[in-house]
């Protein structure tokens, strides 16, 4: 917004007479260089503040005023009360100590590319709204898939011209998931027959166990009867991934008891332990019911533009959805979550709205994709353009060898925990995870080594110079040493390394252990 | 990620022996700095560049390389084709001649917040995993609810603690929609004794037909019956509000067919016209069924915060949710949409999840709110940040003033159309949107003048000096001038309403009109 006042020779923002003017441009410099001091400062010392801070809920509301201010302050208010009050009460995500769920890798690149998407603002829900933002989130799209080299069938555009298939990028995978369920559940329904929804009470959908705990709640969110929603139990013999043959034989038996199998996810890389399911028999096993089959590689997917990954993608031509987050792997900041489909009309039948506000031209040719059908809302971010200036600036060979990096670094921790008796490596390592744990010795109980492994990550996490998280595999508490934060090099690995034989022998040697604190 | 070599003198990213680090301090102020300054230019230059831009689908694929490149580049060459390809595609929502849809308005403030939470990276899906991200998030929704005056029953914290009810920012009223359809569904399940989901296909939702599309498609994901979906017909006699006895008498005959009446959307400041249903009456209505009531303020949520606008949100307390987006009139960069629910728990009841991997103590103790559990998926950016910084560096009053500029431009155009007498004012304005059409005159029917006011529109457009978008109210074609794009000041009004004034006469004084081109 602007004033009444249009001269255009006041610029200040606040006090005078030219009325408020938020974008002005001493203070887009100003502050934007304020806050590039901060992140330059933050990226500096953040390997030496606590990973994870020591302050109590509430916390923040009682330092900050509980009501809004209604005058204006300068810049410099903001940001010292977001230095003092707030950077305080982070867990730092970028510190190089940061072990725990997956790293939320970044870039230089990646953040300039988000800054600007920031400024421009713009809403690219229809191609008319912004054709060079919904042009360069398709060309970002089709450049990834060829890195993971997925078929063509994927691209929204080939050498031969415009293809069936297609990508969009989204906040999560979670929003992959419950568009993709959508889709599969409606056609199941007409497939079927179905009177409206009234079919939906028969349809089924199936996941190995270890299974991303949202895409079970996806699914409630489509709407699938809870008593429909198949967790598949996995085991050591499959290092947890899922069974094809167990797949089919409860496929069999609801198909036989008059159900309609329609989606299975499978997951390349799983949150707990990074387990791989085979996705070419599990699209095998789908083909024979007719069923969607979605990939869900958000952290591993990116690991499969290093040839020595990609067998993991095995059988990806023949499967319905693939998603990946490059927010994970790809040192593309929050939120980017890329989803590719065969077949775009099979997403935009259960998606496309058609308001008379957004018709165009365009629209109407058939010739563009208006990104909003692909995706839950209709706004949306400039997200392509962080993606594109990742790859576009480090291109894949850099890529791969931050990939390949991380994984050096993990496997070189996983050696050492191997080479320490103490320890046991509890599923092996596919990517950049090590899961490990303290094993049960001298007269040490199950029970026992899960209190011992519980104490570990407690104290660990406690001294601010490491946090891990665990997960529980076949029964037992696990921690998770997840390598590649951004700003991680070997001697941070090393530090926690020793941090943890130290700390481990301090339990062992009798250190008193609060068992379930 | 790092190198294996752990030398901490070398930084350089590319072509030496410390392996590559993306985020090395000379590259991220470097790369920033030319990303401040490509803005700092573009805010000034955007006003002289085509709003709308003249590009073929596919042109960018045809610029840029189509096979994403192996090796790296400067990133002064992502840039330079960052601003010869694709700053020219797009179209600039930023620019002071846009009046289409509604305005995406910034902040210098919200953009260097969203920059740093770019920076830092964080993942807030539970309270541990960033106790400040969730707290920020809590503080600046409980900050915006004060300025709206909402009552304490959406605050996260009021003086007397923590609230029953609170809010999450999300990326799209879309999601806000659906994640409050989906808890209305499971609680009129529950209510209703339905065996899992047998029971949807009775569940009935209501809104007005001038309600954004957007709705009927959330009410679809949810899985509700594309024919339990009622599009309640409005007109002129309410100014194309939603009737609250055409509401009851609907309902009512849904309920005595055996139907079960489960939510209603009302909206402040529809997509189309900015038109307002009685959310007041809307809320009596629903009483009687006990039917869940959200309020979508996407738009005009945002003019609440000033005194003469709240009256449109009496009532208020007695609905179970509101969303707003301040992206969209708050001053603060996509994506950001504040949803408050009266209570957490009907919320969290049907989005919980609690995967081994995310347990802690915060969440086990129940003291903290993880904001993953009212959301669609886990992942989130540090979105609070941004809104917090533009409520503490502006405060109420220039946020208000702001509010109040472009309703006085708006009104000032409106003010323009209605004393040109080959205009007409289509519907009342209630905030900064102007609908406004030339009227049939002379020998014109309705036909001719909706084909008058379609080549109106698509003349101006062309112009790139110019940029609005249409709909349709009681049948007719009508534009639809939104005031508000943020570096929008008076004269740039004036020269729109000049231009079209120019081009209306060129139509009418017979240059040939190109029906439905």
């Amino acid at each position: 917004m602007g004033s009444l006042d249009t001269n255009p020779i006041s610029f200040s923002a606040f006090g005078d007479d030219a009325g408020f003017q938020p974008l002005n441009p001493e203070d887009v410099r100003g502050y934007l260089h304020k806050a590039v001091d901060f992140i330059s400062d933050y990226y500096k010392s953040v390997e030496s503040m606590p990973v994870l801070p020591d302050v109590k809920p509430g916390y923040l509301q009682d330092q900050l005023q509980a009501k809004p201010p209604t005058y204006p302050a300068p810049f410099d208010v903001t940001m010292k009360e977001f230095r003092t009050s707030v950077v305080p009460g982070m867990t730092h995500w970028a510190s190089p100590n940061f072990f725990a769920f997956f790293p939320s890798t970044n870039s230089a690149a990646a953040i300039a590319g988000d800054l600007i998407a920031s400024a421009m603002n713009t809403v690219g829900f229809t191609w008319q709204a912004s054709p060079a933002a919904t042009e360069m989130e398709v060309l970002a799209l089709d450049w990834l898939a060829q890195l993971l080299r997925l078929p063509t069938s994927f691209m929204n555009r080939t050498s031969a011209g415009r293809g069936t298939g297609g990508g969009v990028i989204l906040g999560t995978t979670s929003e992959a998931m419950l568009v993709t369920l959508v889709a599969a559940r409606d056609a199941a329904l007409r497939r079927t027959g179905s009177e409206g929804v009234a079919g939906i009470t028969r349809l089924t959908v199936y996941a190995a166990d270890q299974t991303h705990s949202t895409f079970f709640k996806a699914c409630r969110l489509a709407g699938f009867d809870p008593a429909n929603i198949r967790s598949i139990p996995t085991g050591a013999e499959t290092d947890y991934g899922l069974d094809p043959a167990k797949l089919l034989e409860i496929m069999q038996a609801d198909m036989d008891a008059g159900l309609v199998p329609t989606y299975i996810c499978a997951t390349v890389g799983t949150t707990s332990s990074n387990a791989v399911d085979p996705v070419g028999a599990v699209a095998d096993v789908a083909a024979m019911f007719n069923a969607w089959v979605h990939v869900d590689a958000a952290y591993a997917g990116s690991a499969c533009i290093c040839p020595e990954f990609r067998h993991h993608l095995n059988g990806v031509e023949r499967i319905d959805s693939i998603s990946l987050s490059p927010h994970k792997w790809l040192m593309t900041c929050l939120d980017c979550t890329c989803l590719w489909v065969r077949d775009t009309h099979r997403l935009t039948d259960s998606l496309e709205t058609n308001p008379e506000y957004l018709k165009n031209h365009a629209s109407e040719s058939g010739t563009v994709t208006d990104l909003k059908d692909m995706q839950v809302g209709v706004g949306r971010r400039f997200r392509g353009l962080k993606l594109w200036m990742v790859m576009r600036t480090y291109g894949a060979a850099k890529l791969q060898e931050h990939i390949r990096g991380d994984v050096s670094m993990a496997k070189m921790f996983e050696e050492s925990v191997r080479a320490d008796e103490r320890f046991e490596v509890v599923v092996p390592r596919n990517f950049a995870l090590v899961c490990f744990r303290i094993k049960p010795q001298n007269a040490m109980t199950e029970e026992d080594a899960d209190d011992a492994n519980r104490e570990l990550m407690e104290r660990l996490n406690k001294t601010g110079k490491a946090y891990l998280a665990h997960t529980v595999v076949g029964g037992k508490f696990v921690l998770r040493f997840a390598v590649g934060s951004t700003l991680q090099e070997e001697m941070h690995v090393r530090s926690a390394w020793e941090l943890i034989k130290k700390t481990t022998s301090e339990i062992m040697n009798g250190d008193k252990i609060h068992p379930k604190i």
